[in-house]
C-alpha cells in the first residue's frame, strides 16, 4: 500500500424526499444562485419543479442556465463564468447527472480566475478559489457529486475532451434521491452504470501490491452495481436497485476506493477520444473499449486479472488465461444485456479515424495507463481490436 | 436501505513518515497545543520525541497530559477541561489509540461546555462547539481517529462506561503510519483487531433490507481484518498486513459502512458493562460477548446469519443452522489463534455479578441492540452463555 491522504468533505445527502432541503442547504452561502441543468427532463420529471420551489421557499436570487450537453462543452462553460461574474453569484446549484456536474465544476472555477479556464485541463495548474457548489443528482454515472474532477470537451479547438482534478471541485453537498433515477431512458441506465463500473475496474487494476482493503471493497462494489443494473434496466422505478446504484456510483468515484494505490484509467482516454470524434456517450464508448483493453492487457497481470475472475465472477480454473478470457466474455455479455455496444461496429464507426484518435489521445501526454504503460502503438492497437 | 446524511471531513493521512507533518498540521489551528497521552510507550518506540521534534519545529507551546489508561477516566478528562480553560488551548492533540483519542474528545467538548461533561453522556445533550482535535494513531482498534462518538468511564460513579456521538468529534486530520504499530504486545493486537472486526459485525447484523452495498464492503472488510489480524500477530513488524489493518479500522468505524441501515451496538453495551466492573479491556470483552450474543439471536434472523456465513467464511449448507453454528465455531477459532478469551472462566470471571450487569446496562435505557431487542432477562441470557 502506498502513502497516501484522504479527505473528502462531501455531505452525501441520500433518500427520498431530500431535495426538500436544497433551499436551506443552498441559503447558507448566499442570496446569489446559479442554477446549472442540462435540457427538458428535470422539467417532465418534475424535479425542476421541487428544486425552483425549495429555493424559491427561500427567497433566493436565482439564475439560470441551461443547455449542457453529454460531453459538456467548454463554451458553454464560458457562457457560465461570465455569468457568475456579472451577477455575483455565490453558489452553483448543479441538477443533473455528470455532465451537468463537470460543467458546473469548470464555471466554479474560471469564475475566480483571471485567466483562460481551459489552462487548468491542458497546464496543470493548481486552482486557487472556487464558488462553492452543491448538486441534486438524477444521473447515476460519473460519480461527479462528491469527486474531485470534472472532464470537458474543447468544442472551439477540435473537440479535445480533457479532465483535471482538485480538492476546490468536492461538492458541499450532493442530494441523492433515487426516484429522480426512475424517468432515465433505458439507453442512460445502461451508459451509467456501465461507468459506474469503469470507475471501480480502472482502480482495480494496478501494478501496486499488498491492497487487500481496497481490492476486496471494490470487488463488492462491482458485484452491487453488476447485480443492481440489470434490475433496474429492466424494473425502471425499482427503488432498493437504484438506491444501490446511486450509492455505488459516489462511492465508486469519491476517491475512497483508490487510497494507496494507482489506478489505470487508460481506458478513460481511449473512449474519450470517440465520444470527442463521433459524440458517443461515455458510457457507450467505454464498453467498447474496456474488454479490448482487457485483451491487450491481462498478460501483463494475469494473477490479478484471475483475481478479479475468480473473486467477482466465481470463476476457477487452472488454467488462469482460460478464466480470464471467460470473465471477459461473462463483461461483455453483461453489456449486451443491458444493450450497449462490445464493438465499433455496433455504433457504425469505422477504422478510419483510428490514427488520428490514437494522436490525440497523446496530445498533452506521453504515456497513458498505470497498470500497463501504453504508447501510441498500443493505443492503436486497442482500436483495432474494438472493430 | 434508509434514507441517510453521510459526512466525514477528517483527513486521514497515511503511511511511513506521515508524522513529520504533525507540526504544520498543528500549527494551522494555533499556537497553543494540549498533547494527550497515555503512559511510556510512546516514549520507548520513539513516536514521542518524533511529534515533539515536529511541534518544536513550529515552535509550538506545548502543554502535557498524560495518563490515559484503557476504558479513558471520566476524572482525567476533568483534568484536561481544566488545563485548556486555563492555558487557552487552541488545538488538542491526542497521541496513541482509542482511550487516548476518546479521552481527548471529551475535553474537547468539555472546555467548550460550562455545565458538567458528564451531561452529553447520559442526558443526551447536543454539542455545540469543541477544540478542535488531531490524531497520531498508534493502536489500531477503536476507529476513534475518525468517527463521531467516544466512551468514557465514570471513576466517579460506579465505573458507569457510557458513550456518545457528535460530529464535533471528529478529528481534523489523523496521522496513520503503520509502523506505529511494530511495538505493540501481543494482547493489544490481538484486542485491537477484536474490535475491528466487533465494529465491522455490529453494522453487519441489521433488520434493514436492501443493503447490498453496505453489506458486501462490510464483508470485505471482515476478511482484510481477519486474514491480517493473523498475519500481524505472529509477524509484528509486517508493514502490509498493519497498512491494512490501520485502514480496516479506520474505515470500520467512521460511519461509512452503516448508512443507509441500524447496527446493532447490543454486544458493545455487554462488553461495557464487563469492562467496567472487571476493567476488562474492550477487545477481551468483545470476544466473550460476541459469541454469546450471536448463539443467543442467529434465529431471529437466519438468513443474515446464513449469509455472513455463506459470503465471509464460504460454508455452504443445506441446513443454514449447522452452517451459522460452524461460523460462530470458525469466529471463536479465530479469537483463540489470537489468544483471546472466549469464556468468562478465561478470564476467571465467575456469574456472581450478572445480575448487576444486566441492571447497569439499562440504567439510562429501556431496550438494547437493534438487529433484536433486548431486555434485561435476555442479557442476563447471554452473560450466562459466556460462562
Amino acid at each position: 500500500m502506498l502513502n497516501f491522504e484522504f479527505y473528502n468533505p462531501a455531505r452525501i445527502v441520500f433518500g427520498k424526499g431530500t431535495e426538500e432541503s436544497v433551499g436551506e442547504r443552498c441559503e447558507s452561502f448566499g442570496k446569489n444562485i446559479l442554477l446549472h441543468y442540462g435540457g427538458g427532463s428535470i422539467k417532465k420529471n418534475g424535479v425542476y419543479d421541487k428544486v425552483i420551489k425549495s429555493l424559491k421557499d427561500k427567497n433566493l436570487n436565482i439564475f439560470e442556465l441551461d443547455g449542457v450537453k453529454p460531453n459538456p462543452r467548454l463554451s458553454l462553460v464560458r457562457e457560465g463564468i461570465e455569468l457568475c461574474k456579472e451577477k455575483n453569484i455565490d453558489f452553483i446549484l448543479a441538477v443533473g447527472g455528470g455532465s451537468v456536474i463537470d460543467s458546473a465544476k469548470a464555471i466554479a472555477i474560471g469564475a475566480k480566475y483571471e485567466g483562460d479556464i481551459w489552462d487548468f485541463f491542458v497546464k496543470g495548474i493548481a486552482t486557487k478559489d472556487a464558488i462553492p457548489l452543491g448538486v441534486v443528482l438524477t444521473i447515476p454515472a460519473a460519480g461527479s457529486e462528491s469527486s474531485t474532477s470534472t472532464v470537458i470537451t474543447n468544442d472551439e479547438d477540435n473537440n479535445y475532451k480533457r479532465g483535471m482534478q482538485s480538492s476546490h471541485y468536492i461538492p458541499k453537498f450532493a442530494i441523492l434521491n433515487p426516484e429522480f433515477c426512475y424517468s432515465l431512458p433505458k439507453y442512460q441506465i445502461a451508459c451509467g452504470c456501465c461507468d459506474i463500473l469503469a470507475h471501480l475496474m480502472e482502480r482495480y487494476f494496478t501494478e501496486v501490491e499488498n491492497v487487500e482493503l481496497s481490492d476486496r471493497l471494490i470487488e463488492g462494489a462491482v458485484k452491487t452495481i453488476m447485480n443492481n443494473a440489470t434490475i433496474a434496466y429492466n424494473d425502471n422505478t425499482n427503488y432498493d436497485a437504484w438506491a444501490e446504484i446511486m450509492w455505488t456510483g459516489t462511492i465508486a468515484h469519491n476517491n475512497l476506493l483508490n487510497m494507496g494505490r494507482i489506478g489505470d484509467w487508460a481506458s478513460h482516454q481511449i473512449a474519450h477520444e470517440l465520444s470527442g470524434i463521433y459524440d458517443l456517450t461515455h458510457g457507450a464508448a467505454l464498453s467498447i473499449v474496456i474488454p479490448a483493453w482487457m485483451k491487450y492487457v491481462y498478460k501483463h497481470n494475469i494473477d490479478k486479472f484471475y483475481q478479479f475472475a475468480t473473486r467477482v465472477f466465481h470463476i476457477i480454473d487452472n488454467d488462469k488465461e482460460k478464466a480470464v478470457l471467460q470473465m471477459i466474455e461473462r463483461l461483455e455479455s453483461w453489456y449486451k444485456e443491458l444493450e450497449l455496444p462490445t464493438k465499433l461496429k455496433d455504433v457504425n464507426i469505422d477504422n478510419s479515424k483510428f490514427e488520428e484518435m490514437a494522436q490525440r489521445a497523446f496530445l498533452h501526454k506521453d504515456v497513458l495507463g498505470n497498470f500497463k504503460k501504453l504508447y501510441k502503438e498500443d493505443v492503436f492497437n486497442i482500436y483495432n481490436l474494438c472493430v
